[in-house]
């Protein structure tokens, strides 16, 4: 197997972009403040992991379908709170 | 040039996760409401973002840019707003 340059600078960016939703979910599990968090975005972005998630399975692509269950379950965890917390 | 199923649900998945940030964008312009955003979250999704579109310069895959340059600039647009308003 040969990993290439470019391997490597997706890797880095799927574990970033797959991280970052971790800090809203601790900002917004520590404020309960959820009311300049989009309902919209979160939806379509939900839907659109849902639709990589099923690209993944496609092409069985392990990597692909790994790093979109983690981030569809940090997405779906801020959309919960969205709905529980807002007044 | 063949298009296969996983090629069009990777074209939604792209459009969807891409688009989803227009909704945050328009909320957040019009509520200033930036408490609840999490200023890690949009750091570390831009740098994620960033390392895509180095990915798909590496790779010369232009689908791969054009979505990660509209997904840059939306996320980058939350990002200063939420420097900017916040209190």
């Amino acid at each position: 197997m040969v990993f290439s340059v470019a391997d490597a600078v997706g890797l880095v960016a799927a574990v970033l972009t797959t991280a970052s939703f971790w800090p809203q979910v601790r900002h917004t599990w520590r404020t309960r403040d959820v009311s300049g968090i989009s309902l919209g975005m979160y939806c379509v972005l939900a839907a659109g992991i849902v639709c990589w998630l099923a690209y993944g399975i496609l092409l069985r692509a392990v990597p692909v379908i790994a790093a979109n269950v983690v981030t569809l379950v940090l997405v779906a965890v801020i959309l919960v709170m969205k709905l529980r917390f807002q007044a």
